[in-house]
C-alpha cells in the first residue's frame, strides 16, 4: 500500500479543515493508504518536504478540526508555473521519496490549476504512480461546474446574520442614517448577495455590473425619503464602467495578478455624503472575520465539506482517478439534497462563476427569489460548537507544532 | 394598581432586550402593575407619548426578545438637561396621564443620570407617586459600583472568539504580517482587554495609559523578529500623552460632548508601515457588529440581564424604591456566582470605571491573570439561539410596528 498527501492553499474559510478531516477520516473508515501525510503551506511546503503524519488522528481532534477555521496545514499563494520545470521535478521527487500515490489539494481556482498542471505533467512524462485530486473551497463561491463551494455557506450565514443584527442596531435611533456593509467578493457578488437572506437589505451592489453612481444615489435618496434609513451592502470588487474600482485609492496587487481590495464601503460612504443623499453614513467592513467566524458555521456547509473529503478519498481508490476535482451537485426535488461528483480540474481552473445578472433586481433593489432559493439551504443549521471557557476549541495548526 | 413604563437609551448591546424581557416577565410572574408600557425611543419618545403595551407578551416572544440585539423599544441620545424644566414637567405629565408609578430606564452612564435627575426632581417637588429605576447596560463595561455591566459579556465573547479566528487566519501564510484588531472603548479598555481571553494576543493597547509609540513599535519589531507575526488589539479611544487620539483624523462629536471615534486600527497600521517595523499590516475594525452579534451571546450575560430585569421589577414593589440602579455583585467563592443589589443611580451617573492599570502588563504585553479571572466567567456558555432558515429569529422592533 502506498501513501497519500493532503494540503491546502489559498484564502482560508471556516470549514476548509472539514474537508481535511474528511480525507483523514475516510482513510480510517476504509484504508486505501498506509500513511496520510499533511503537507504544510501548500506546494510551497511540499517543495521543502514539510510533511506531518495525520494517519492516526483521534476522533476528538477530527471533530474539533471541523470547527477550526483557516487552513490547519497552513496555506500559500505560491503559483506553480508550467514553465518552471525545476518545481515540477522537485514535487515528483518528494512524492517518490515518501511513496505518495495521491495528492489531495484543497483550494480554489489557482489550486485547481495546480492539480491540472501536475496531472498534465505526469501524463506528459508517462508517470502513472502519482495522482492529483482537487477539493474545492472558497468563500467567494465563484468556482465553475460545482453547484456551490464549501466555505461559502458559513460565510453567507455570518454575513446574513450580521446584516440583520447591524440593521436592528442602526434603526434604534430616529435620525437619518445609511448603513453600509462591505463584503468580500473580488469578481463575484455571491457574498454580498447572501446578505439579502436577512430580508432587510435595501440596496445591494455587486461587481458583475458596472456601477452607476446616479442610479444608486437616487435609490438612496428614495429610501431616506421613505423611512429615513437605507441599508446598503457593497462588494469590495465593485467597479465603474471604465473598470476603475470604487475602492481605487486602496487597490494593490497580491502577486497573482489579483487586486487586493478593500475600502468600497468607505468609497460608498463618501459618495453619499458628498452628494448630500444622506447626512450620516456608518460603514462596517466585514473583512477577515467573514471567512473565519467559525462560531457561525452553517451545519450544511460543515457536513458537505467533510463528506466532500470522504468522497474524494474514496474515489481516489480508483487507480485512474487523477486531474479531477470533486464537486457538489444539487439534486432536483422539493427537499434540498446533494450528490458528490467529479469533473476535470481544468474545467474549473482559472474561470470565475459570476452571480447571474438575471438574479439581480433592477436599481440595486436586491436579488430575485431564484437567488434566495439557491442560497437559503446553504446556510441552514448550526453544528454543536465545542467551547472552552467561552472561546471555541480549535486544533493547534500543524505548522505551529514543534517537531 | 398603577402601571409601569420601561424604556431604553444609549448604544445597543446584544442583550439589552433581555432586561426588558425580565421586567415584562417579572410582572407576569408577580403582578405589581396593571399595565407594563414600553416607551419608544427613550425619553425622546416618552415626551411624545410614544407608548406600547407589553403586559401580555407571549412566552415565545419573550424568549426571542432575549436573543434580539439592539433596543427593541428604540433608543435615543437625547440628554435631559436639569435646566430644561419644560421637559421635566412634560414627562411627569405623561406619567400622570398613563398612571405610571414606576419608570424603568435601561441604559448606560447618561441614562443613570436621567434616573437620578428625574428622582431628584420628584423629591424636590414633593412628588411621591412616580418613581425611577435604572438598569445598567453597556458593552463598554465602564459603569461604577456594579461588578460588571450586562452587554459586556456577549461583546467580550464575540471579540475573544473573533480574535482567535482571525489569528488562525493570519497565521496560515508564512509571510511577515501584523494583524490589528480594533475594538470599541472610548475611555475604558474592557473590550480590547477581552480579546486576551483568546490566549493569542501579542500586544494590547488600552486607552487608560498614554500611548508610547516607541515602546509599542519596539514590541512589534520583537514579535516580528521572533515569529514573523504580531497580533495587536487596539481600543478606539487610545490617546497620546498630549490627549490627541490615535484616530485623531476621524474624530467627530456626537452631541453629548463625546468624540465619535474610529480609525485607531488604521492609525496603528500606518505607524507600523511608516516605521518599517513590519512590511504588511491587516486591520479588522469590529465596529457595530461587536455590540450586536447576538448569535455569539454569552449565556451568563443573557441570564444575568434577564434576571436583573426581574430583580428591578420585584424591588420596585417597595414604594420607597426610587433613584436607584440595580447592579450585579460578584459573590466570593470558588464558583462564579452573582447577587443583584441596588445603589443610588447618582453613584453611577457621569462616572467611568477604567480598566485597572495594575491589570495591564508592561509594554502592551497583555493583561494580568486577575483580569482574565475577572472576565472569563462573563463569556461562559451559549444560549440556544432560535433560527429560521439560517438567520436568527428576532422580535420586530416595537417602534417599527404599525399602530
Amino acid at each position: 500500500m502506498a501513501n497519500c498527501l493532503v494540503a491546502q492553499s489559498g484564502g482560508p474559510t471556516s470549514v476548509i479543515n472539514a474537508t481535511l478531516a474528511g480525507v483523514v477520516k475516510g482513510n480510517q473508515l476504509n484504508q486505501v493508504y498506509d500513511i496520510v501525510y499533511g503537507g504544510l503551506h501548500g506546494v510551497e511546503g511540499i517543495l521543502q518536504e514539510m510533511l506531518v503524519d495525520l494517519t492516526h488522528m483521534s476522533e476528538e481532534e477530527n471533530y474539533v478540526l471541523r470547527q477550526t477555521p483557516a487552513s490547519a496545514l497552513g496555506s500559500c499563494r505560491y503559483k506553480l508555473k508550467r514553465s518552471n520545470t525545476a518545481d515540477f521535478e522537485r514535487i515528483f521527487e518528494v512524492l517518490e521519496k515518501y511513496d505518495i500515490e495521491t495528492m489531495f489539494y484543497i483550494g480554489g481556482n489557482d489550486s485547481m490549476d495546480t492539480v491540472a498542471a501536475l496531472s498534465e505533467y505526469a501524463e506528459a512524462h508517462g508517470i502513472t504512480n502519482h495522482r492529483f485530486v482537487g477539493c474545492p473551497k472558497t468563500v467567494d463561491n465563484d468556482l465553475m461546474v460545482t453547484d456551490h463551494c464549501p466555505g461559502y455557506g458559513s460565510a453567507a450565514k455570518f454575513i446574513a446574520n450580521t446584516a440583520l443584527q447591524t440593521w436592528l442596531d442602526v434603526n434604534v435611533y430616529t435620525r437619518e442614517e445609511v448603513f453600509v456593509l462591505e463584503t468580500m467578493g473580488r469578481d463575484a457578488g455571491w457574498l454580498a448577495a447572501s446578505a439579502c437572506l436577512s430580508g432587510i437589505v435595501d440596496l445591494v451592489v455587486l461587481p458583475e455590473v458596472a456601477f452607476n453612481k446616479e442610479v444608486f444615489l437616487e435609490e438612496v435618496r428614495k429610501s431616506i425619503k421613505e423611512k429615513n434609513k437605507c441599508y446598503v451592502v457593497v462588494s469590495e470588487g465593485v467597479r465603474y464602467a471604465d473598470g476603475t474600482y470604487l475602492a481605487a485609492g486602496e487597490a494593490k496587487n497580491d502577486g497573482f495578478g489579483h487586486a487586493v481590495l478593500g475600502g468600497a464601503g468607505n468609497a460608498v460612504k463618501n459618495l453619499i455624503l458628498d452628494s448630500g443623499a444622506a447626512k450620516r453614513v456608518k460603514v462596517q467592513d466585514l473583512s477577515t472575520a467573514q471567512r473565519c467566524h467559525a462560531t457561525d458555521q452553517s451545519f450544511v456547509d460543515v457536513e458537505e465539506s467533510f463528506k466532500l473529503g470522504l468522497s474524494a478519498h474514496m474515489r481516489s481508490a480508483d487507480k485512474g482517478f487523477t486531474g479531477m476535482m470533486v464537486g457538489v451537485k444539487r439534486v432536483e426535488g422539493d427537499v434540498y439534497n446533494v450528490e458528490y461528483f467529479a469533473t476535470k480540474a481544468s474545467n474549473v481552473a482559472n474561470h470565475v462563476k459570476s452571480f447571474p445578472v438575471e438574479w439581480m433586481l433592477p436599481n440595486y433593489r436586491g436579488v430575485a427569489k431564484e437567488a434566495l432559493d439557491y442560497m437559503r439551504p446553504l446556510i441552514e443549521g448550526s453544528p454543536v460548537i465545542r467551547y472552552k471557557d467561552g472561546v471555541q476549541q480549535y486544533v493547534v495548526p500543524f505548522y505551529m507544532r514543534k517537531k
